[in-house]
């Protein structure tokens, strides 16, 4: 079959590959529809990991159920399924307790296992024309209708990037009335607003500099902010003392309050500079988050901090080290959530809005594409589409 | 001034009595410019409870403060709020705890105090010019604007029946992606949907059998269900069955789950019986809550239900016993939340979700009154405006 | 092999019936070293369910891993283990959500499911020296050390009472200093107080008429209350209001708050009537639950209420109808918890608490028993020894 | 009266200074029975704020009530009370959310008041014989028994460092079962071992390099760590490690969580080197419990980190600026809780397991002294008594 396989630094190619089997009496095999390139695929690609040449990349993954392995009860072939990106057990200490983002089980190396990821256990991606599910009973959800169906693109994002945008708004303790700040209007940026709105915020923030990517965060309902025009937290907390009836709202005092109560980190460590966008600061994104962030409010992370990176700027952040404005944090007792996503936790709420049509997360998608033409897919997304005339928010690979 | 004060059983008038005056430090006068005539003042024009002739009706008030004693910090002349109907007084145990509901300082009688009911303290209520705010930093909302504003009708609501709607979605555990059947399309049914729907709720049902209240909650976009076409819960379950992709979005088993996962009562003991629509039965709406709520689920209980009721159907309700299928509820793992709203512990985020747009409580007012009519108000309101060929659903008096 | 089997009312026996064995790659086998008798298989005893004759007994069961199936991977020939009474698929809906107690994978009948139980599903029990595991992964719970050890009973405890007693106090919302008042004093209850200290409850009152029993309730740190002695409502009223430091700390107003913030029922619908005590009085308890518990307080109920119990006291009773307080109930905003335990969502923090040697359960069991002598343990259980000089309140099977 | 008035660096002294009267119909004035010196009471006196000679120290405050002003309502001459150390309005938008460390009327200069603190606002402390208290009804605690009572410790500690101890716990997410690092064995860290083992922690660890603070933690029921025998995170994960039945507890892959659950920072920016234990580290709390904490885990920090400390190792922390592992908890996917405690939140509950007996937090208490004394319990306290033989862990001052 083929596969969208990494070879090297800013390289991968379509490759013939052998098919995946039922290796284990729990396993499925999925005929893959649509399978996502992800931001954090570009981390790969872009070789700030130790990925070795020949992994098949992919796991934002749906597809048909193709075969079950004997022990596989809730399944049969021909099921419209899409996978959590997290490949998870379902019994170990941390699943059961819903962190499915930590299974103890699945991967030999560290609490945490996804399919086609560095690190992240000996799992196959499914930007390829098949893949295996382990422990599918767990690992596949169940979709109503047919394949290629109007809500496939809806669908495939259950596998990462709306759970994930809605994970962040849980972390950041997003609720009705609540204020949003959403640093970055990629697709975990953009879902993260869609999540907030849904979730009934009052008012929803969303900062980047591609008008294009503000466009469609404006179009969810949220406010546009361009850090190109200066200090994002500024012009929040500008744009809420021009907002008359709320300041008329305030008791004396109350205008100590002028930022928000929730704020959400969906850049990380690649962030760019506030000051210079053309180069990376890895703090600008949390620098601004605690201006803004009111005293008593909540900061969720889900924009990705590593532990190492070799392609840092700084010999500290090489080592995972970054230079927090922690003093003002605690001054303010912010709390902070940070971390991967449990998708089994959010999925099937989240399933149950896209069908009765209050969720759209397709929405955010830009390009769709075979899966010969992936590899001109990812040098196009990881430019961001520049100089092409055309923004790569977000691209689906349909083998 | 004018006020509007109880005389006999389906009996109110307006008569002058003494302004109020600042009687504690802490208190404010406030002149009112909005006053709503809620349901629950019904049951006192009812004959239902033992309140005393003379009694100044009214606890959904807003107005402009008048008049602060010297202890009074937050609040000068002039300032628009609204009143919680719960009388509290902020730093007892019960209120640090956010149950505004049951103060112990407020009312020597029992744990709960409002303005101009039977049984919650003497205090005068507001369907009047004027009326006295005890603990006014902690019993008086700010509000942006002027009296008389756009938002008025809206901001009203902020006193009741939003929060009280809102309560019930809280107790029922309503969140993002879930399902609800709410009983009672009067304006805390209405607000209860609206909420739910703010809240991000997949599916949202309205059981009624006024077609006028059930087209505003077809409005607010929930399903409207009449009872007249018979057991609502077998309505909300035929719905369900025959949605399509929902059902096929289900592995086996999850078949057993076609009821809602909240239920929520915004009727109460007052209960009309479902297959004789003009007799009271007060278990009808529990009954069917216990058959459409899942396994799991959650019931919200905002109608209220008397621990005495002279005017009841039978013996055992006389005395605040009702029959429940508590085998069934048991059988089921339902929780069931009851009780008056704590106004104070939602009232910011709604002003806010007011303010921003997203919350229009203010649609669900049908009539407004000058207080001289207040009387005929009552009459229409109680009789839910049969024979006028208009629907009473929330009248406002405006002082 | 020996299996405790269901005869007729009031009757059971130990005979040969067939070993269990491997159905389904996902199946073990356990050899059972301790299966307790529980207070619901007398329910069964007594003839109060539709149980077929020939039915195997026993939903707490403890024992060593004999065999596993080709999909089991977390567990071998030779683990001690305990298994939750709840059977689950650990993927479904509900489990996923955390109640395994409403598994909707195992009982094609209802979602539900537990070894040796009427209503609960094809699956035998475990008072046997075998006994088969569905789903072996998610329903065994790894244990440490080697079968028989010193911690047998407090580890067997894990699988039901145990975690039923810690569920009830979390349906009640007990926290640290936190006021309780449990009702029944047999292994649920008692195991209710010990888990209520455990959490750090301040005041914890047991409700019971077996000296025996509030001795036992006494030793774990709880007050005894001995329902014989007058309504245990108004005992624990007033030895609050002796309690002279306590009244001295309320403010005025808080004296309102006398009774308790957590209620549980750890006793359902076969209760003792509080003035007759001999007869049955299916309401008693929640009478008095709903006497003591404070405005804005929290009431557990795990003692089990029926759909439909054919040998009730009344016709009403018969059909799942309790004629409850809820007037009261309504007027003081209490909620009330209901239904079977999760066992799966806290056997592993009770099973810490065991080894850290912070919980003890064990403590409460009375006698054990060889299989053989099973049918004797039955009639003296069901008796609660009376006759005997001999308390029965916890019987283990040791095969 | 007298006072302990703030001189200069390392010097406080005795003087008379002007009695304290009602200044506002809200206050109340307490004769002082007990004063604590608080650790953070040295962060001033080191020097590292810019306090203003002639402020009168001490938050840690009770007494009797000396007089009310006229709006008070639920205290009077003589009652015995405790004060919150915040100073708080209970009707501000964050008090009402129950954030009284965030009122947002009481100080005009920040969300935060509290008695005799830099940048509190203008408030006198309570290590003097009067002290004057804004909106009594809300910030006075009522006492049960006599000034001087054997429970004068225990409850003195409910003013700041049991609650914040406590704070601690709710940060962390301590709850029954949980396992628990604390750093740190001051009079906050020791109490948050205290309140780790009230709610039912199931393991807690303590580290210092005081053996006298070491061992009261030991008598709390903690296992005590001497960070001068090496890192306290390697510690901990081999005394686990070395735990034959929790190792055996374990499924596979569940041995990748043998740090705990829960890490509690009761230290802040003085922290010492774990290597060289005699310089200032201002890290080396955090970088510990990154190391500790477990995947999915949480931290609470109540130690303090400061916006700005002119008194700072380096440039970087004089400006806030901390470099935390900021990459490896990301991976780890741990949330951090910070800031001050909202004392109001807890005493309640606090209060009744002291009457109750469960709660001794007044065994931490290591000296009494005379308010003449207090300069030289001042200079002890700050060398922690060294040279004295004795340990100075927290000194109380009796007016």
């Amino acid at each position: 079959m083929k596969a969208v396989v990494y070879k090297n630094k800013n390289q991968v190619a379509v490759e013939e590959v052998e098919n995946p089997r039922i290796e284990h009496p729990s396993d499925a095999v999925v005929r893959v529809t649509s399978a996502g390139i992800c931001g954090s695929d570009l981390h790969m690609y872009d070789g700030r990991t130790d990925i070795s040449s020949g992994t098949v990349f992919g796991h934002e993954i749906m597809g048909v159920i193709d075969d079950v392995g004997q022990a596989v009860v809730s399944l049969k072939k021909g099921d419209r399924v899409v996978l959590p990106f997290n490949i998870s057990c379902g019994f170990c200490f941390n699943c059961i307790r819903g962190y499915t983002n930590a299974c103890l089980t699945t991967n030999p190396e560290k609490p945490s296992a996804a399919y086609g990821y560095a690190g992240m256990g000996p799992y196959r991606g499914g930007q390829a024309e098949y893949v295996r599910v382990p422990f599918a009973d767990f690992n596949a959800t169940k979709l109503p209708g047919e394949a290629g169906d109007a809500f496939e693109d809806d669908f495939l994002l259950l596998s990462d990037v709306f759970p994930t945008g809605y994970h962040a708004t849980e972390l950041a303790q997003v609720g009705p009335g609540k204020t949003v700040a959403i640093f970055g209007a990629g697709p975990v940026g953009l879902l993260a607003a869609h999540s907030a709105i849904i979730k009934g915020a009052s008012e929803v923030y969303v900062v980047d500099r591609s008008e294009e990517r503000l466009a469609i965060a404006e179009k969810i309902g949220a406010f546009p902010v361009n850090f190109e025009d200066g200090s994002p937290a500024e012009q929040i907390i500008t744009m809420r003392k021009n907002n008359k009836m709320l300041v008329e709202s305030f008791k004396p005092g109350e205008e100590k309050m002028m930022g928000v109560m929730c704020g959400i980190d969906a850049v990380g460590y690649q962030a760019h500079s506030i000051k210079q966008p053309d180069k990376e600061d890895p703090l600008s994104v949390i620098n601004e988050l605690a201006k803004v962030v009111n005293f008593t409010g909540h900061i969720g992370i889900v924009g990705v901090y590593m532990p190492q990176d070799p392609g840092a700027v700084s010999e500290q952040v090489k080592k995972g080290i970054y230079a927090l404005p922690f003093g003002l944090i605690f001054d303010k007792g912010i709390t902070i959530g940070t971390g991967q996503t449990p998708v089994k936790k959010y999925i099937e709420q989240l399933k149950h809005l896209i069908i009765a049509g209050k969720a759209k997360p397709g929405m955010i998608v830009s390009q769709h594409t075979a899966i010969e033409d992936a590899p001109r897919a990812y040098t196009m997304f990881d430019f961001r589409g520049i100089g092409d005339g055309e923004e790569y928010t977000k691209v689906i690979i349909n083998p």
